[in-house]
């Protein structure tokens, strides 16, 4: 009778287990860091307690609601698809058509001064672009640090089960939308694509949080999604909806955040995404139509980045391949001394410039913001004008370019009125159009050497300082910028020596940029099919790939990739794609090195559940049971999170030692499963939040309904190489090393998961129950003959 | 000292193991399953035994051999990936011009004899293609059996760790090659795209295994991929290279391989697959250059599916969404009746045709290729011919199109020179140049709706018919002819009821490709990157994302993709991405159902060794032994493969039923490693093939230096759910269910397995060896101390 109370108990508690909030399959969860230091690009994760994914079991709770409740959670999560991928579109649409009004508006402002003054042009340029600038980084240091950067290593980062704080609020997707719009229209050597990913992925965690509480934007219905599981897959939606917007790259957005965020693969989840993706690419679409009859302002020409190049170069002769492959070395070069000297400066300004307060971050800002300013519009001053060359009249290129109208061949501080200052036409420019000037065909020898490398040296080195101040900032437009340019420069070298009529400079640079966003990123595939996509040139594709192939493998010689080296600076502990090398040499046991477990028992005091909880901070506890004959069995897992939840409410405390369910059979749950949620947008508890009286210290708590009674678990002896490929595929938090087993009960082949589905679902539910009566009928079976009952000797 | 002698036998045991073939990461092995019956497409699974994946350290060897062996090894995975690229590159091209000039030398003689007369011509046709498709039939049943068919489902089960035999043989190739050149060249409704990403399997296969023994073409020292998982790499190489080459899509093979035929995801293996599919794209571009020429007969403005439509519809309107998702839902329903009659018609086949021998098979495929004759040629007979349009001069189409040359408007039987009949044109022509003039621009009402629902009809039920054939089949080309038509029907509709200028039928055909080979294949992100690299039009991107989402919506409302209906209906287990509903319900113990475990004790008699292995069928028996007190510990895993070499090599047999590591300290290890090594193109060895003398069966073999001493284990109370994501994500093959651990030696968390990796290679030997130093002082001291020795009771 009392066994049979016991396993009563056990089976509430998997029942209970499997209703608490982040009971789905590989949720990740944990107390947010310490408090967030402000260095840095804000959200800086100091004594992350690393956090990490674990897979539990599917709800029973949505077995017993039945299929319908199925169905209605599958409808809503494309819905919610559908809704971050409008929200995405029309976000991108705003900062875009934002962006390009500031900008526009600033650049025509000033030529139209410059016709009387320089130095009043170069004045109000000045304060215009300061004025942007300190708008964005006041935003960002004031209101909304998370926002700092470009957020892809904190996504990457959350993907990966490490939840920096912040990065996922309204306030921060706030601070991404403006901060991008100041710092961008500012002309800051920085990009508004990596924000746009943000943006997207803030979005969908608003969405699946059911809008911010804070704010009181928040709506009940909405709250369906109550695991991590799903409020990372909308995550990863928002990503690929981010990439999709930025670049208007479908396919390169889907490709984007299943290659690079993520570290697993699933095909449900695949095509969600590209759903979510397909829907920004008819918002966008859209949008720009409305925008094409004028409606926008400035925006028009410009706007969304695409560098059309489907009139570049058709053909290319074997010959171009070598000059191809240096413009491939140079990138991976270029791109790992990027990584290098933004680590050291990152470094740097974390540890000295940044730990002085948001003022020196203000201060530093705006001085970058005036010297690139200053050498934007000064450095084209010392160029000497080139005359304009005879262009075709079909090509529709002007020489000069008409006055306040986007294109090539701007004319500024020249003397004739047919001249053109080819240094202005990239560096006094938005930086879409100069990318656009410089991945121009029929446009040969319109930039000479010299202003090609005089640029590529300032915009590099702007570039570096510019990385790691806080702003918004993407390195995606940067690096094209970078990479165009000397690609440009290899492309003039080639024109002139090989001679031929159909090699475009403009083809060259669009490997360039290529090769050290390659160099720099380290991205494969989705980053081909995003610089197809933009270029919208087919035919390029197997140069971008082998020029690609080049310049990461050059790259991966000297470090690792942008996003995998700030996230280790910012102590995201991400888990490469490879173990180490040295992993094969050592074991499951080895890697735990001699850390004491920490255990609880089933039920356990509540003073030593919180002198435990103080003593260390790990976030998973494996609790045990006694036997009848003394022996120990592990019983489940108990997250910190949880235990934190039960000590605050204090619901579940008892003044008996003994196990809850041997006292009545009633279930002892006397929590909603909403206490138990993750919050997505505060920090958390801590055990330092929660205050209890001498009298409940004195209490205990029964732990058995609120264990994950199956964790993961692997022999003490088995390779690290395994353990390390079990953690990554399937995204866990927490392994349990055991010793070696004394019988198998059972080998479990791929033909006994071959089960029969059927689609009745009538039939579904029969089965269902039919299994569960089996089962009851196995579980006493087993109880009562062959094996050891298991939880037979429970009172201890 | 007898412990320690214990604990040296165990760790030669897992060096042993470890140097064993398939002790790589995630190989597979087995038994291959029983005589192929020869039945249906050839190589038939039927009594297959499951055989799955599974994952084992890597190895020591590799690091005993030092940092330059791992060089050499990773050095020479590239060279095999370019030999792939350039392999696959070559026979995708002599295939091609193959197919072009059979072709057409076809069509222009028979052109030039209809000239005279009709009758003469028609049994000219027939009687061409009847050799070609014979030859083709003979081919496949006298030579190559495994080479029928589309090979797909076949390597979507190898690469899930299910072999059916003869699919990766010298012999399949070349009957994979020659046979799709007769049976495309012979006008059957199939394409030869999937026999090409066989062919690439194919030839990654025999590269791995340094060529083919049987034919005395191996060499020696290409003979360094011993381990599976290194064969499936190349093969899955092999795949995207087949894909990269049909379609001349790079892209779209990389992501082909990665989300419909492998079912896990290695970014090391993604940037191989890409560096394969960049060659291929080279090659093939070379390749087409140099035919550009003319130096390839007919093979030129026909040749590599290159259906351009860049010139095709700029621009959508709102309103053309709806008839866009009218193409999808027709998509996903014909898709889904094509797999339904296909899985019927195949189930027929297999059971009563094609058991009655080789004979019949040649006889269907030969009747099918005369009533296709008759149709293509006879049914535009009927069809009155259209006067031609005004076609503009500059638009390069000419009507009627010149005798001899590919293109629009076909002159056949027509009073008038100045005419041409619509049903030829699509019908009359090799299937590339159909589906060219399907989706060309600029010919509107070209085809009438009459024409083109007849020939729906007609080749929807021939495509249906032919599937499932003794000759090398692809559903790609088919699917698209099908999709394009009535897209185009539906196209005619939108262009007379909007009335607007600038629709394009051709558009509408394209999205119908989409839509049907969405709904019959069921791929999404691959589909829609090869449609778009194939059409090299981007800017329908959006719109074939959302045809495929529709059209494989409603496909997946009725069945299954085709590959998987075919997968299953030939016995190969795929597991399906997600988990059955009611999985969630079960647990790890109900999957074994009431399977005995059949054990192996680690020093077992002979004669035990083979009655047990001739009593069941499994591929993998748990192995354990007994501690000094009678408990039980299982050391491993052993497979039966390797049981059949022991048992047929018999030197480590032994007199003694006591551990050999206790008669001595040398290492019982008298097997070389290649021994070990599956043989990729036999049917490896059977129980029945071994013969063993009495004295032979007298004798004990102690197991312990052949087994996986950590396979995976998971707790017998595991739900179902995560026992299958475990075992699709890792790719396993067997799974220890063991009861509930009785304590916790410590936990992995993500910190754990953040050891920093020492780029210098000296630094790396000295910590592998420190590490092991450690290791073993550790080892000791846990034998010494505080856990009980864990193998110190082995005496028994």
């Amino acid at each position: 009778m009392i066994s049979n109370h016991l396993h009563n108990g056990m089976e509430s508690a998997k029942l209970m287990w499997s209703r608490l909030p982040n009971s789905e399959d590989a949720d990740f969860e944990g107390l947010s860091p310490s408090e967030s230091s402000g260095a840095g690009g804000g959200g800086s994760v100091e004594s992350l307690d690393y956090e990490v994914i674990e897979n539990y079991a599917y709800r029973e709770e949505q077995a017993q609601r039945g299929k319908l409740y199925v169905g209605f959670y599958v409808g809503v999560k494309w819905f919610f698809a559908l809704l971050i991928g409008v929200g995405t579109g029309l976000a991108a649409v705003f900062i875009n058509i934002s962006v390009e009004n500031f900008a526009g508006w600033k650049y025509s402002l000033t030529f139209s001064i410059i016709q009387k003054s320089y130095i009043a042009g170069f004045i109000v340029f000045v304060l215009i672009n300061l004025a942007l600038v300190y708008s964005s980084v006041y935003i960002i240091t004031q209101f909304a640090p998370a926002a700092a950067g470009s957020g892809i290593p904190e996504l990457k980062g959350y993907l990966n089960g490490i939840d920096t704080h912040g990065i996922l609020l309204f306030r921060t997707l706030i601070g991404k939308i403006f901060g991008s719009i100041g710092s961008v229209g500012g002309g800051l050597a920085l990009g508004k694509e990596g924000p746009l990913v943000h943006t997207g992925a803030c979005i969908a965690s608003l969405l699946g949080q059911g809008g911010s509480t804070k704010y009181h934007l928040s709506s009940r219905w909405l709250q369906v999604f109550k695991s991590d599981r799903d409020r990372r897959d909308l995550v990863t939606c928002g990503c690929a909806a981010g990439v999709a917007a930025a670049f208007r790259a479908p396919v390169g957005g889907v490709l984007f955040a299943l290659e690079e965020v993520t570290s697993w693969w699933r095909s449900q989840l695949m095509w969600r995404v590209f759903f979510t993706s397909a829907i920004v690419a008819v918002v966008v679409r859209t949008a720009m139509g409305w925008c094409k009859s004028g409606k926008c302002g400035h925006f028009g020409s410009g706007g969304f980045i695409i560098w059309d190049v489907s009139d570049g170069q058709e053909d290319y002769s074997f010959v171009e391949l070598l000059p191809m492959a240096v413009i491939g070395v140079i990138g991976g070069l270029l791109g790992a001394l990027f990584n290098q000297l933004t680590l050291y400066l990152t470094h740097w300004r974390r540890n000295y410039l940044h730990k002085r307060g948001s003022r020196v971050k203000m201060i530093e800002v705006c001085l970058i913001s005036v010297i690139t300013s200053a050498i934007s519009f000064g450095l084209p001053l010392f160029r000497k004008c080139t005359p304009c060359p005879e262009v075709d009249v079909n090509s529709g290129i002007e020489c000069p370019r008409p006055p306040g109208m986007y294109g090539n061949y701007v004319n500024f501080y020249c003397s004739n009125d047919k001249e053109y200052n080819d240094l202005a036409t990239i560096f006094f420019n938005t930086q879409d159009d100069a990318i656009r000037n410089l991945f121009s065909a029929k446009t040969i020898h319109e930039f000479s050497a010299q202003s090609l490398l005089t640029f590529l040296v300032m915009f590099y080195s702007l570039a570096v300082v510019t990385f790691g101040t806080a702003v918004p900032a993407g390195q995606f437009v940067p690096g094209i910028m970078i990479g165009s340019t000397y690609g440009r420069l290899v492309g003039k070298f080639v024109v002139s020596f090989y001679k031929k009529l159909n090699i475009e400079e403009g083809t060259y640079a669009l490997l360039g940029a290529a090769s050290f966003l390659g160099g720099s990123m380290r991205m494969t595939v989705s980053l081909c099919v995003i610089m197809v996509e933009i270029t919208n040139n087919l035919k390029l594709l197997p140069l971008i790939m082998l020029v690609l192939l080049i310049s990461k493998a050059v790259g991966d010689a000297f470090n690792e990739g942008l996003y995998e080296e700030q996230a280790r600076l910012r102590g995201i502990p991400l888990l490469e794609s490879r173990p180490k090398y040295q992993m094969r040499q050592m074991t499951a046991k080895e890697a735990c090195g001699n850390q004491k477990v920490v255990y609880f028992p089933r039920v356990a005091k509540v003073a030593d559940v919180v002198s435990i909880l103080m003593s260390n901070s790990h976030n998973g506890f494996p609790v045990i049971d006694h036997t009848r004959s003394g022996e120990t069995l592990v019983i489940g897992l108990v997250l910190r999170s949880h235990l934190l939840v039960l000590l605050q409410s204090k619901a579940d405390f008892q003044h008996s030692p003994l196990p809850s369910a041997l006292r009545g059979r009633s279930l002892p749950i006397r929590h909603r499963i909403s206490e138990f949620v993750k919050p997505a947008s505060s920090k958390g508890l801590s055990i330092h939040d929660i205050h209890l009286s001498h009298d409940d210290l004195e209490m205990y708590i029964d732990l058995a309904p609120f264990v994950n009674p199956s964790p993961y678990i692997v022999p003490d002896d088995m390779s690290l190489t395994k353990v390390y490929n079990l953690f990554r595929q399937l995204g866990l938090r927490h392994i349990f090393v055991v010793p070696r087993a004394s019988r198998v009960l059972g080998v479990i082949t791929r033909k006994d998961l071959l089960i029969e589905g059927d689609e009745d679902s009538s039939a579904v539910e029969l089965q269902s129950a039919s299994v569960r009566s089996q089962r009851d009928k196995r579980l006493s079976k087993r109880n009562a003959d062959v094996e050891p009952p298991l939880l037979d000797g429970l009172l201890g």
